[in-house]
């Protein structure tokens, strides 16, 4: 069977993956509701449908890469939306964020019109989704993952099928509990530092030969000892994920204070004016909470 | 100038890493309070002392590997010690993790006496004391650190000069406080994966190729899986060190509560008579917590 590629959501994260596929030789639809957006995709070879409906029939695997759990359910469970629209045996990909939940819920709904679903959230950036390497967790049936992880390995180099229905989604907020702990600890570390005139530069580099050492001391640690806090990963987007995540953790009663701690800094950050920072920006709170930021 | 080396401290760390210099060819005298603890280090052709001032009248270079801030104290500045025997011109290295501030009190009165001093912590547990990899955190003045530079690659491969007198220590406070929290955050995230019915094996392998990615997610979260907590790094150590760093956090007026709460994880795993098991197993101080062990 030929496949037809469908992608919706042409952001930061999407558009490289898009651009990948492309370039792998395959054919694609595009639909957005800024056209604008599509313009890179349009150059590069793929073809602008006029409605969520027209590609939803023209298409038989389905990408989707947008903000919210609301996005997701409105582009495949609204009015028009590809739900009503996708042939039997087509498979939507949701590459977003969203509450493992709303994707058992959206993967039910879709499995009784025969369509296929996938909860595959990222992991690894900007960078990753140009370099196609990026880490792709994925909950669904195993049949439907094996229809289309050639297409993963397209845009991704570690691409585990964690589960059933919203395990990838449960993976995913997982990864951005520890990932917001582990940038607040290595804050914590280096704000000890400054304030006592210790060079947290030489910190860094001992740290990341030793137990410390991870990819947030590597990466965002150098954010913080630069100040500079281009995305990166927006602190909206890590506030949002957190939330998922400690909305999943109290569905199942499951209490996670180091999360909960974390996500109360990401608020501050968020509160304060710095939404649009890299999430290393905690780094910023924490100095701020000691009276060590220059306003 | 010969160098003839002293080691203090022949536990699971020094014993391997006095071992490791012995190896390299040089000369070693030993003295332990627990004469059995000599036995390794003789067989291996190093000479026992009969006391702390014999060997700090043989040696040039002393190596201290002992357990507390007190230990320290008493050896280097008590009746009878280092300090008072050691000639001029002499070095001490403490690998031992102790308070920052008394670190730099020891360097100030054996530098009265002309004796030079480094505080240089490791991290990299047991293997790395074996296999001579340990990552060294040294605080001390330049012309010290040059002189036992070579030295210190015999047991290490990753040697920071991180600062002044104490900067080590502060420096292993940094790596303690960032180790514990990125267990409890690993912990945290299996537990929620282990409550949702999701398999937490996928999602540590899944994590590890992005930025969740650690030494502590690949070492101690297949620990956490595994329910092997053999250490490793032993809890009763962890919550000493934590100690120190939240000493030295309150000593400069620094809030951390990341550190805060990790250490009190550390404090119910030893209260629960966790006290010998690897740190690591905070995860089934967070499974208790949620009512998910096997008690």
């Amino acid at each position: 069977m030929t496949i037809t590629i469908g992608y919706i959501g042409l952001g930061i994260m999407g558009r490289p993956m898009a651009l990948n596929l492309l370039q792998a030789g395959y054919s694609l639809r595009v639909w957005a509701r800024r056209k604008a957006s599509l313009d890179p995709l349009l150059r590069a070879g793929a073809k602008a449908c006029d409605s969520i409906a027209e590609l939803a029939r023209e298409c038989n695997i389905v990408f989707l890469n947008v903000s919210d759990t609301r996005d997701v359910e409105t582009l495949v469970l609204g009015d028009d939306s590809l739900g009503q629209h996708l042939h039997p045996g087509s498979v939507v990909v949701d590459h977003s964020t969203i509450d493992p939940a709303a994707a058992r819920h959206i993967n039910a709904r879709l499995a009784e019109r025969e369509v296929g679903m996938l909860d595959a959230p990222v992991s690894g950036g900007e960078t990753g989704a140009i370099a196609g390497t990026l880490s792709i967790m994925v909950g669904g049936e195993t049949p439907v993952f094996e229809r289309v992880v050639r297409l993963l390995r397209v845009v991704g180099d570690n691409i585990v099928h964690v589960g059933g229905p919203g395990a990838g989604q449960l993976c995913k907020a997982c990864n951005q509990i520890v990932v917001a702990q582990t940038i607040a600890a290595v804050a914590e570390a280096f704000v000890l530092c400054e304030a006592s005139g210790v060079d947290a530069t030489k910190v860094r580099e001992a740290l990341l030969g030793g137990f410390a050492s991870s990819r947030i001391l590597d990466v965002h640690g150098q954010r913080m000892l630069d100040h500079d806090y281009q995305p990166g990963f927006k602190a909206l987007l890590h506030q949002k994920d957190l939330g998922i995540a400690l909305n999943a953790a109290a569905e199942v009663g499951v209490a996670l204070p180091g999360a909960a701690q974390a996500a109360q800094w990401v608020n501050a950050l968020v509160g304060s004016g710095g939404g649009e920072l890299d999430s290393a920006a905690i780094a910023d709170v924490l100095r701020r909470l000691n009276g060590m930021v220059r306003e």
